[in-house]
């Protein structure tokens, strides 16, 4: 069943929008839509952020750690399980319990036959009103590290994450040849339509940046539809939706719509990266000579 | 003469088309552009790279080195005092001879009275067919230091530097408060349409993303016009124009077009940056534990 990594992979996510936290039923509606990607020629899939389940951190609950589960666990098994049924790559995203207290927002990646292949813990936690992400998730502790898959080289990060230039950087040193970004990312509605033109623009063009720095394709799998806030029924986060997938000069291939549930597909030729980088070699002149400052957190 | 830093600045910049090495007349071209700005109120200006000459990087041609001049000298000279005698600050750029055979890419700011303020040394630089920029410059020395001016701190790159977002990044985090790049990029005539509407995208979007990443505004000055190659008159480089101005969401808020010599102006809200960095506060996240790696030449 296992595939050598060949130039073309035919990529394809799944924009969703969750109604509740029924896990079985939202995995269940996950595969329907899996299965029509594969049926379409997909060998590699990705689902968006924290998919299991509605964005529960819109408040800070200590019970919606009950939704948090293990690795290996349900969610592992079931997603193994269509991973190698349908004979491809899928990259999923879950709420990890490590241990009693300790949490992460963890991306999972299966390859066929071969089970679970390697994860990514979420390295940078936003936490702003709506998106209280620090109570449930301690930063990742496997850094930027790329998961060797049948299709090529994972550059595996999760939402906040889309937002740092050294990130995908890191990624592409250790030799990424894609880099994937299940996301969850809305508006909150109290913002008026300039600014939320404004949030949805940044948010496309940094990830598109990051395939023009890298000469990387990107693929971006974001919610879509309006969640209510637990705290109040009025209130909630509209999912932009947007997903995206991108060539390595950040040339857009394929586009969601902003608010209905949506699946992508496009065909990434690997080759072309090395075609780009051959033109613009961006990393034969990086002067790590004068990169030190880097690695501190402001330069005064 | 000496003005307070204020929230608002009011930036401009000048996208020239240049057609000889007469640098009197070429500096006499900009001055008059300068003085149209500043009438409209512009109290910092932007001029594009090596704005004094042709793109001589064509070919590689020692007798170009005569091109080149010292700091202080002939262009430094002019543009200090235009700065005075318009009261403003100047961002320029030339061709800096240091010594014999050590040459430079140098943009020279002046401030207002005070003359020349600082200079930065195009940090990356780019060799590729018809831009054969080793040849002549010495990569720079003096790191990605802002320069403190009246209207705030400038985060001066040059041109292949915004392919970087380790450049906008160090700039960022040493206090800069507005990004500019003096720039002089264009289509090779071989490139097909799509190819060179890719490259024009990705050169606006990288850009665009330093804004992103780091909450502050983007200055862009691009040279425009066909500019035959000394080696062969068919041959030669469409610089593409499309100078910019950017708030610090990416949004862009003045752009020129891609072949008429343009000016543009836009407000600066410098507070701005601060309340965007408030609601999206990347810097807080920046997980400096994990970034080591940055200042390596590849990962493996």
């Amino acid at each position: 069943m296992k595939k050598q990594a060949s130039n073309i992979v035919k990529a394809g996510l799944v924009q969703q929008a969750l109604v509740d936290n029924d896990k079985q039923s939202n995995w269940q509606h996950s595969a329907l839509k899996i299965e029509a990607l594969v049926e379409q020629g997909a060998e590699l899939v990705l689902l968006q952020e924290l998919h299991s389940t509605l964005y529960f951190c819109q408040q800070e609950n200590a019970e919606n750690f009950d939704l948090a589960e293990t690795i290996p666990g349900p969610a592992t098994d079931f997603f193994a399980a269509l991973a190698k049924r349908l004979n491809i790559v899928l990259v999923t995203s879950l709420f990890e319990k490590r241990a009693a207290g300790l949490y992460h927002n963890t991306a999972v990646v299966f390859d066929r036959d071969l089970g679970m292949v390697g994860k990514y813990r979420k390295m940078h936690i936003p936490d702003d009103p709506g998106f209280y992400e620090k109570f449930y998730f301690t930063p990742g502790d496997l850094g930027f590290t790329p998961i060797k898959t049948s299709v090529g080289m994972l550059g595996v990060l999760v939402c906040w994450d889309q937002w740092y230039p050294e990130a995908a950087r890191l990624m592409a040193m250790a030799g990424a040849d894609i880099l994937l970004y299940p996301t969850a990312i809305g508006w909150d509605k109290a913002d008026d339509q300039a600014e939320q033109k404004r949030q949805r623009d940044a948010w496309q063009l940094i990830q598109r940046s990051h395939a023009v720095a890298n000469s990387l394709p990107v693929m971006v799998a974001n919610r879509c539809g309006f969640e209510s806030s637990p705290l109040d029924p009025e209130d909630g986060i509209v999912f932009w939706g947007l997903s995206f997938i991108a060539g390595p000069q950040g040339e857009i291939l394929a586009e969601a719509t902003k608010d209905e549930e949506t699946s992508l597909l496009a065909e990434l030729d690997l080759k072309r990266s090395e075609q780009v980088k051959r033109m613009w070699p961006y990393f034969r002149d990086r002067r790590i000579d004068a990169y030190a400052d880097l690695i501190k957190r402001w330069r005064s």
